[in-house]
């Protein structure tokens, strides 16, 4: 390793997502590793700015792969967006002699360190952290595998009772700006429908879709709905529109919320988390900044930071007709 | 055995529970092994009224006492209530010779069987089947040792998110008129407080104790509230009431809804369903008719149907202090 | 409260069990509601007489109730069993002032109070945290019921490949001298038959079931065997047998082992952790001593101590009949 | 769609993986999609020569997605090994007018498919099912991401007790030939070394690794051993040996076993399986044979089925280094 990183600061940043834990644990790990110290930052840009920090030593994070949440505490900052704020921030890493940053979050944990970096020239690294899998420049973010996990599981146990019954039900899941979830949940619990932000299904099909279900001899059916599905219907407006039209239906509403943001984390988020955690520290050692570690191809790779923040991810068009057509 | 029962009905009805499978596969490998005949009723009264009836044989019931809902469906029935509907019902019992019924549900389907009986003198054995374990008669219903292990593994994984971001959640979980779900659930998960039925905590206590517990270093709180809480606030409204009154809390809502129906019994409710079974076929076989079979201090009880419907449970005041001690 | 207790250790010895936690914070919290002090002794009797103790305020059990195994640690000791190891165990509990002490553990740990008691008269109540549910005075032991689930998921998973091959599996579950685990969880899992210490059902009925069942049309058959059965051979043992005396089944065993010890306890765990904690500690505040928490159709009672440990569980034979009318 | 098959046969072979059915009803669903007729055969290759076929309509494979096992049942056939058999195969086929195969399973299913075809010229495409993860061609086959959650949840409940009681533990975990599984689930359960047929770590190392681990303060140790390990000793041999040479260890062995072939696919294994089902049948469609279907870079893609057999899965270095950091 070239360069003179003595000591490395980890923060989590913005939702919270499964395998945060295991993240900040193999960067304290990989720190030790390599003989260098790693300090926890608490509470995001707000402890950031407050230099509420605390050093991570190998043994201080044992026993926290397994567990959700972050041991870090998340928050968002508003402050940080101001001059001042940063340069609170900045000051209490020269005080305590952190030389560079890892950032575990999405778009705004990473617009925040981009700015961060470049107004001081502050040696920067972004792991992406985050349930709705919506970052350019990686495969998978740490949590996406286990939302869909905990998604698919509850709707196991509503189909359990739709079945019973004969039941439609909508489920809305998260998703405000990007349909990952609802479409790998979806085909995942054999949804009817999935209505996702990037498509307009438009009402017409889901009813078309409906009726050829009824048709078919089936007994039950789920909608899953993104939280920002382009009909621009949320699910209780969907249940009104279906009330109205086909009052044939017995229809059910059902709000995932933020359970999909914890749990354990699958074994799928842990060892990505675990690998992220030494591509970032181990980058930010070969003197590397402004870059976020992705996956892609099942192999590290570095995307700039910029570009992970500009980029869009797309939905997988494939798997649109794989759904449409289990829906047979 | 001293009567001549020689085929007996088992219908499901009202809500579905997790270990109504495993009931209904009790009753028939119960049936099975006296060597009478077991009959399965579709859609609980609606079925019966249709004579939707299919033989159950030992082995048509294999592999489903995992499994959450009900093979035989459920429904609600108006027309039951009707002399009309019953004496369809009535007329096809004896076309297929069925002799006696029993019947797996609540409140609502055992009073459906109370005046079955009284019409036409029919034999008629009941079993707890709901979540709510709101059945006088018995301490415990098939399905309500499941229900609280959703709701605390929901709840645990809101904790996450919650202690990440320092939150207040509401987390409703169903109970209309009985608080057990929530009382139970509300321990196991350490909630802060828990809102019932049966009690009116008063907001102003809900206040106070979430003064207490900020000024106790608590990061998050979690407080869960019974649909029909006496308060008289559904968890919507206590969010805005906490907006106002306390601003430094993040509040946020979750709504479990009926996911909490769905999912593998417990190993619990699947022995509990199991026993309830053997005792349910026996006492017909015996003679006896218009009783709830019940599980009271571990054995299992009969109760008369008639106290099962008019009789109240009550909630535990010792669990209600263990909470408030608990949140000490 | 009319005595001067005015600091309280607590402690968990022998086996882990999952609900521990909950107990060690409910006696915390207990202590902090009733303005006493609670102090854990860390590996049970070892670390008592070594001094190991640590304060436990009503925070410093934040988010331990929904995991397994034991915060305070556990141990198994052969010095305590000396007048010395004793003598030592004494001292410190003096010098720190602790007035009485809550034992977490089975039999083993509750002889061991009971000595301690006995020869410096020291306050000490036990709290029944095993997952045998082995103890006498009590319906259930703290870990029990979380057990039982643990084994009926595993089995669960076992059956779907048991049934896709059309194999006969021997499944070894915990149990050396009782059959709690075995009996319960044989029948939640739908097993072909149960052996059990309490009683010798002997090879040759086992043959005759397997047979039976064969002839019967079952693609698969789950034999849960308690590690203390009474036929007195074990899971590797019982697949030679049928290798040899009956070719036509495909015969694997499963040892479930000690996974059955972990996992984040039941709901049911957690409640009754957090009320024997209660009545632990309110005893010692009574002035009571040398006395069990139990619960004993469904309320918490005082057992002594000496019955706890001399006392006998019993199998119960509705459930073994309940088994046998099972695999009709 | 160019060619002229009018029905596809589906069949289940070798050991089980979670995900088969799910894989099973997207060929169903798919061929309805396409107006063409699905049959299922029974029991692998057993069944293919003896004509155990059944029509799979849309509605057939309703429900199955979330259950583990397969409903087609699965069998290891010798006969079909001999020429006659294959013929009796051929014939069952005709007479059924069976026009193309799908095979879902690992290397001994597709050596069977491609002699199968080389004989009769009958067109054949393989999935690959199988928790080893061991098939040339593909990224992941169906099963293995399950497989890997269950043996994490295993350890995760097996670390709870061995931390409780500073205890070792070698866990058994499968892979008779490949160390995929106790790789990743190793990493992903934070194993303190992992044990795989890939590489030999020496028993040395595996000494000097514990005494490190020892003396860096760590209360508990998981080493996960792949069946197949190198170092040629299993789970017991370990045992005996570290008694030996490291006596201040308490050691406890666990094999996790048959569990890990079954449960409830993951999401990922069931999203896997439905996007292979229909990249089966529209390969068939497109005059396609003698190709496997696999997952690369997370496109759907077809790899010859005699690459499939005879090339190598290769071991993730990189993962191989990670977990080495890891244990720092």
């Amino acid at each position: 390793m070239i360069n003179n990183i003595k000591r490395i600061g980890v923060m989590t940043s913005g939702g919270d997502a499964p395998g945060m834990n295991a993240a900040i644990r193999s960067v304290a790990r990989t720190c030790a590793f390599h003989k260098i110290e790693c300090v926890g930052v608490y509470r995001g840009f707000e402890g950031l700015m407050e230099g509420d920090f605390k050093s991570l030593s190998a043994r201080s994070v044992n026993h926290i792969i397994h567990t959700g949440g972050t041991i870090l505490k998340s928050a968002r900052s508003n402050e940080f967006r101001t001059k001042e704020g940063r340069q609170k921030a900045h000051e209490h890493l020269l005080n305590n002699e952190i030389d560079a940053l890892i950032l575990i979050g999405g778009d705004g944990t990473f617009t925040g360190g981009l700015v961060f970096n470049e107004e001081f020239n502050f040696p920067v690294i972004g792991i992406p952290g985050t349930i709705d899998n919506d970052i350019y420049g990686t495969n998978f973010t740490i949590g996406y595998d286990t939302a869909i996990n905990t998604v698919v599981e509850a709707i196991d146990k509503i189909r359990d009772t739709a079945s019973s019954h004969k039941r439609l039900f909508f489920v809305e899941v998260m998703g405000r700006d990007v349909g990952h979830i609802a479409l790998n949940a979806g085909v995942g619990a054999g949804a009817e429908e999935i209505l996702i932000p990037e498509e307009d299904l438009g009402l017409d099909r889901l009813v078309e879709s409906l009726k050829r279900s009824k048709a078919s001899g089936k007994s039950s059916s789920i909608v899953v709905v993104a939280e920002g599905d382009k009909i621009g219907k949320n699910v209780f407006e969907l249940k009104d529109y279906i009330d109205e039209n086909m009052p044939e239906y017995d229809v059910r509403v059902s709000v995932l919320g933020h359970m999909q943001r914890g749990g354990s984390p699958s074994c799928f988020d842990r060892v990505l988390a675990s690998r992220m955690g030494v591509k970032a520290v181990e980058s930010l050692l070969e003197g590397k900044s402004n870059y976020m570690v992705g996956i892609l191809n099942n192999k590290m790779e570095l995307t700039a930071l910029e570009m992970a923040v500009k980029g869009k991810t797309e939905i997988n068009l494939e798997l649109l007709r794989v759904s449409d057509i289990m829906t047979t």
